[in-house]
């Protein structure tokens, strides 16, 4: 008989279906054993109420966690999670398993230890509730590339091992190519805007690297970065006008094919407001001075309390989950950054808040061979190593800007997991590098 | 005025309209000069009868690849390249280029030395038949991508720094990891069957690294791979099924949606049967024995000119440019190889060869515990490396198998550059670390 997912079962009440998948949990109450089996979708409750449909249970000792199939009748039972179940079963066992897993995995809550968790990730991944939080990485990864294959943006993969440290300088893992030291990038920046030359708008999904020496519940030092570039914009309100919708995009995305996911994990998606609001970073430092009599005026960063208080801000002002703070000081933004025409100190850049924590920085890039000449030698950066990202800018740019959402703190921020490494399929950090 | 693609400019006869992008080229003719303006998708020809028009070019010395955005009134012509032109013209100069380019970007063909177009892919990426090739690299990706998630398959992310170098043990990148030794991610072999065991069918996109000391016209050193693995499959021949679609998905992809970069390169794109033809590794031996009197039987693989007279047969036989060959034997194939359970020298593997070369390799891998621990004792492999790997199995995982299609490899053989790196956004290759 063909195999059917358990999230088809409920439209075949009444028939015979097969279903295959892992043998979730056990249960035997009075003289009649409770299955649940779980596949790649969901789970099913199966009943068995004699011997001989369990005995290939029993024969190989299969316990959960084993591979099996099951046939049985689909039984309308309001009280059943799912309200169906299968009833006169015929069992097959496909892959026995007879020892307990480390971690229960049958348990609504997961409450092992996070290193245990981690370190038997490849078996805890299973459970619905990491399982949950990992697909809607797929989703928020389909949500980013549908809103921006319908608005003309063409998807590219660039390289990962680069020549040189250039972005910073520091943080950067090294590596032995061929007997020469190279580098991983640690971010797709400049192949992204390079890229603008060729495709005007593109986008990129891969990993980056960051060598930071951070343990903290939200550093991971290597992560998936959503990456946008875009040509021909006014300025960095064009490319906040596109983030807004990228984000808009990617809830859709969940509230459209996610439900399962966000109702198991009890997410609550906050709206996108049509025109997310925004306030300079001089304004935003006056507004904590009136408001908090605090006196961050000069700072040239905001700290996270300042981040909190405009998050309540924006909520109470606007009713705003989502708050850009604009403008940020050059001093503290990376050289290929924008000045604002108007007052050169500012940046024409911005942070994205949502609840009080930045969730994506982007902004607009100078775009004159001229101006980059200019920002490198301001730095103090020689100009050698950015020969090949120069070269886009000296056969002309068009003015243009993009962004960068990090994935795993995207679905942190939207699940409210305690880590990033719980939003991660397998984190890298200063401790681990297995699973 | 709002700004327009230029392949949309065929829409507005009649009307004014503005464009923008690079200055492709200029021509003089009579007191007429022609420019033809490129953007991020297309090119559109200008004409200019006065002075006037031109003057803001000539203001700022404004040549080639010059960003200009250009107003003018949409006038149909047959003669001109796509049928229409742009006459009457307000010009602006955005980023004025007064140095010509490395190499001209004007000429139908890239004429340059290939170690001149990958020094200066920066800018011979813009080239349209350049620009063509990789604009299809972002089909295959989409095509491969809607073909899966239409068949319920979730995408992965998996890390690329791992802890050791598992798969082969030869030809990976090391780096540096906080002082401890880690390595670059040759595949995501392992990591993909793990995650059978979470949502059962599973895609990556994403970068692996080959330390591979070749210097040839088929080898980079790092590539975009496109990755599945499905679980609760029959055998190999499932994934031959869903391999079949996959090819056939994204081929659509391009007819649907890439026929300009289709036509631009003059591809003629293959056909796709319902069912591709298959040929077990020992009767395409005896074939061969049979018609070209070459006794290679008993040799362990095949050789290129045995794969090129088996595409040959392929086509006289069957009418198709794609043929399977299944059943390699185990000794030339890794360890997670699932064995033909008939005759167990053989392997439940395919390669699929595309007129005569191999382009996808796959198969069905072992999926119980104990297979595993015989097949690394087989192996000479000790478990330690493992651990995390193995724990899958220990914990249940049904039958599965996958494959991966390489982008950039699949790109040359449909488009017929001579050159894998011609295939490739940025090349890394034994010599080659920049741009």
């Amino acid at each position: 008989m063909k195999r059917i997912r358990t999230i088809e079962a409920g439209a075949h009440r009444g028939e015979r279906v097969r279903v295959a998948g892992w043998l979730h949990s056990l249960r035997q109450l009075g003289g009649v054993s409770f299955l649940v089996i779980r596949d790649g979708w969901g789970t099913i409750q199966a009943v068995a109420e004699t011997a001989p449909e369990l005995a290939p249970l029993q024969e190989q000792e299969a316990g959960v966690e084993s591979v099996i199939s099951v046939e049985g009748l689909v039984v309308a039972m309001p009280q059943a999670p799912g309200g169906i179940e299968l009833h006169d079963l015929r069992i097959e066992v496909i892959t026995p398993v007879t020892e307990a897993p480390p971690v229960p995995l049958n348990k609504p809550r997961l409450s092992a230890h996070i290193t245990t968790l981690l370190d038997h990730a490849v078996v805890t991944n299973r459970h619905p509730s990491r399982r949950a939080i990992l697909r809607l990485g797929a989703g928020a990864m389909a949500g980013f590339r549908s809103t921006l294959t319908a608005r003309n943006f063409t998807e590219i993969q660039t390289p990962k091992i680069v020549a040189s440290a250039t972005e910073s300088g520091a943080n950067v893992f090294q590596l032995d190519y061929f007997g020469r030291a190279a580098y991983l990038a640690q971010s797709p920046q400049f192949y992204k805007q390079i890229m603008v030359g060729v495709f005007e708008r593109v986008f990129e999904v891969g990993p980056v690297f960051r060598a930071e020496p951070h343990d903290t519940t939200r550093h991971i030092n290597e992560y998936v970065s959503l990456d946008v570039e875009s040509g021909f914009i006014e300025n960095h309100f064009t490319v906040m006008a596109l983030l807004r919708d990228v984000i808009a995009g990617t809830l859709n995305e969940f509230r459209e094919r996610y439900t399962p996911e966000l109702d198991l994990l009890r997410v609550q998606l906050p709206e996108v407001p049509a025109q997310i609001p925004h306030i300079h970073f001089s304004e935003a430092q006056e507004l904590i001075f009136r408001q908090h009599k605090v006196d961050v005026r000069g700072e040239p960063d905001l700290s996270p309390q300042d981040e909190r208080w405009l998050g309540e801000w924006a909520r109470q002002e606007f009713g705003s989950d989502f708050l850009f703070v604009t403008g940020y000081p050059m001093v503290k933004r990376p050289f290929y950054t924008h000045p604002d025409p108007e007052r050169p100190a500012y940046s024409n850049s911005f942070d994205l808040l949502f609840r009080g924590t930045e969730l994506v920085t982007g902004g607009q890039r100078l775009h004159r061979y001229a101006d980059y000449l200019a920002a490198l030698e301001k730095a103090n950066l020689p100009l050698e190593p950015f020969e090949s990202y120069l070269e886009a800018f000296r056969y002309g740019m068009p003015p243009h800007g993009g962004f960068a959402i990090g994935l795993e703190r995207l679905l942190m921020q939207l699940t409210g997991v305690p880590n990033i490494r719980l939003a991660t399929t397998f984190p890298r950090d200063l401790a681990r590098l297995t699973p």
